[in-house]
């Protein structure tokens, strides 16, 4: 077969969990007795809240009926949850109408599968460093690629440049791998550049459940003028440990947006069926009838972001996120997979080299909060004796970087 | 913006059945009284079946405990849904390897997506008629797309033919719309073809559960060399129900197409996060602890398919499909959509036209075997007397197709 994709010869060699997966895998293998604890993967640990489990069985057993037995739905989602999402929207003070929303997969499915309706010409800004889905996505498809740099300097928030200029602009934020958050003030400055040069902004607001300080966004559509010019896509993963659920959804509004809105609905149309009704009966009360318990649920997350920045803190550490977010990005000062090496080695710590999330970022380290209270603690104490261990040994077993 | 993709200009404006259900909510919205019975879109009617309904809760159990919770699962699927499609396939003597099988959220999510681990430069041989997703998937993506003409002379399964070459080839078997089905005989030269061609099969299963006759495929792995040129696609939507669930799976053996295999898993690992846990569970037991209650479910559409073909022969009319099929085809001498118009009118049936299924089809009309043996006797009483009627008027109202 010679009709293959080419572009696949330039994506990286393994996507970075696949990879981190796979070394955790092999030393499992090499030494079956250990203890591990993953502060790797931003994975949901928490079990899904009794309101959820309870629309499941609900659901499940209209599927067992003959009278509320339910086949294809809407491609774009049942009119209940594109409800509930414009209420949960709308509880936070954002305005947005049931046929800007599309009921999607997850928001990795969002992100991927929206570069269809684009031209294959089409170039993309891209933050670096950021969750390596966006690259991929876009070098599968052939697409230029340009990058806006996070780094010390701009507190891993970079703002716009009258240098750079592409017809997509992808912000995620609050931000993985880095857990900055933007300002409101913030995005007026990116809703305004992307108006000025005839841009879509792609928002992954996946993570906007933890965005806790005033005047962090918890969604574009807070600026005027992102109706104009901004796609949304978000998540029940991160909202109400859906990752083990699949559902998320987009916003195109209508207005200025409206023909992408509708190329939207047709490329959804067309290579897809909708998502499942039971699970859309299942995100439903993670919004409404179930939200409180949700919350809660979510603040066992940010009880252990607090008790890892804590620590950090104490340790001296130079690190971002933890508020905000559930990820903490530190600084290391050598190599990150040498890091993670040595880190999975000495305390059994599974983390996620921020090197893979981007060119600039070898020396940092991604942890998440996703853990249990419990695991996490355990982790904290081992990572403690590990800090102050490496710290010491650092100068004479790592090659340094340039800071 | 500018950048849009210029090929969705080039889309029908409305994909089929988008535009069926648009006819029909007018229809209902003019004459709200009316008694519509649909006998249109392939869609599931009979409930799920119980060992699935209690896999769904036993599974939502678990999600609701620290224990047993379960967040992002494998790109390509839990082994225990793997191995019970490989077993699957084994009960009926096809050999697959659980590593040729990936999970998807169902057989139009793996049609389309699969299109992206292809040159944009690739050239796809479709039937005619046909399911509008693959022509549409690849209009798209700006494919060069050639048609292979399947008529009552070859009875709607068109053969290879040296005359037309492409680097992909659809072939869906049992056939959508048509009925029609081929046997393990008939594909051997079709994978002749391919291997001589250097072409690949994408080869669409998703109604094999209905084939019933000896000698008709159901799985184009029963023919040597298949293994390397064909992709399989299946779902369980008519297996077991599953239109509103969404699971099915894509078959992408090793040896010849492990490249292509490895490129599919990638891209799934870039664009998806898999298929929810709790859907594999269901999955899972269609196919194996439920699946005696699966056939007995699919026994009523079969009985359907019979009631509407023994009265399509009563009647004299001229059609294919019905017997390893939930689908009959059938000639009316009218144009489909004024047809179409008319069977609702006159007679409250939904059915689709044909021409929305291939170039060459105005006159022939889809109906489906999949309501309740209640609704479809009942349609079946009303189309005898509709037909009847519909003869007698068809030459002084309808203008005539020629044959």
């Amino acid at each position: 077969m010679k009709k293959l994709n080419k572009n696949f010869n330039l994506l990286a060699d393994d996507y970075l969990f696949a990879k981190v997966s796979a070394a955790v895998e092999k030393y499992k293998a090499d030494f079956p007795q250990s203890d591990i604890i993953s502060l790797g993967v931003g994975d949901a640990t928490q079990p899904l809240v009794g309101k959820v489990i309870k629309a499941c069985n609900d659901a499940a057993f209209e599927m067992s009926t003959d009278k509320f037995f339910r086949g294809y739905g809407p491609y774009d989602g049942y009119p209940f949850l594109k409800q509930a999402i414009v209420d949960y929207y709308k509880r936070r003070g954002v305005v947005i109408d049931i046929d800007d929303v599309f009921v999607t997969d997850g928001a990795k499915n969002g992100v991927g599968n929206l570069l269809d309706i684009f031209d294959s010409d089409v170039s993309v800004m891209i933050p670096d460093p950021v969750y390596p889905a966006y690259v991929d996505a876009n070098v599968m498809a052939g697409h230029k690629i340009v990058y806006v740099e996070g780094n010390r300097g701009n507190g891993f928030l970079p703002m716009p440049s009258k240098k750079i200029k592409a017809d997509l602009i992808y912000i995620c934020s609050p931000n993985n791998p880095t857990g900055a958050a933007y300002t409101v003030d913030q995005l007026k400055e990116w809703v305004k550049f992307a108006l000025d040069t005839d841009a879509i902004i792609i928002y992954d607001a996946a993570y906007e459940a933890f965005a806790e300080e005033k005047n962090i966004a918890r969604s574009i559509y807070q600026v005027n003028g992102a109706r104009d010019c901004a796609i949304e896509i978000c998540s029940l993963s991160k909202i109400a440990g859906f990752t083990g659920v699949r559902c998320g959804w987009t916003v195109i509004p209508g207005g200025n947006l409206t023909n992408v809105n509708r190329m939207w609905y047709k490329r959804q149309s067309i290579k897809s069926n909708g998502t499942g009704y039971i699970v859309q009966r299942m995100a439903e009360a993670a919004l409404k009838g179930g939200y409180d318990e949700v919350v809660k649920s979510l603040g066992v997350y940010k009880s252990n972001a607090k008790l890892i920045t804590d620590k950090f803190k104490k340790l001296g550490m130079e690190f971002t996120g933890g508020v905000n977010s559930p990820y903490i990005w530190f600084y290391t000062g050598v190599d990150s997979w040498e890091f993670f090496d040595y880190l999975l080695k000495k305390a059994k710590i599974v983390c996620t080299p921020g090197s893979g999330f981007g060119k600039n970022c070898n020396g940092w380290i991604r942890i998440t909060a996703f853990n249990t209270p419990a695991r996490t603690a355990e982790a904290i104490k081992r990572f403690e004796m590990f800090w102050k261990d490496f710290i010491e040994v650092r100068g004479s077993i790592f090659k340094p970087l340039k800071k």
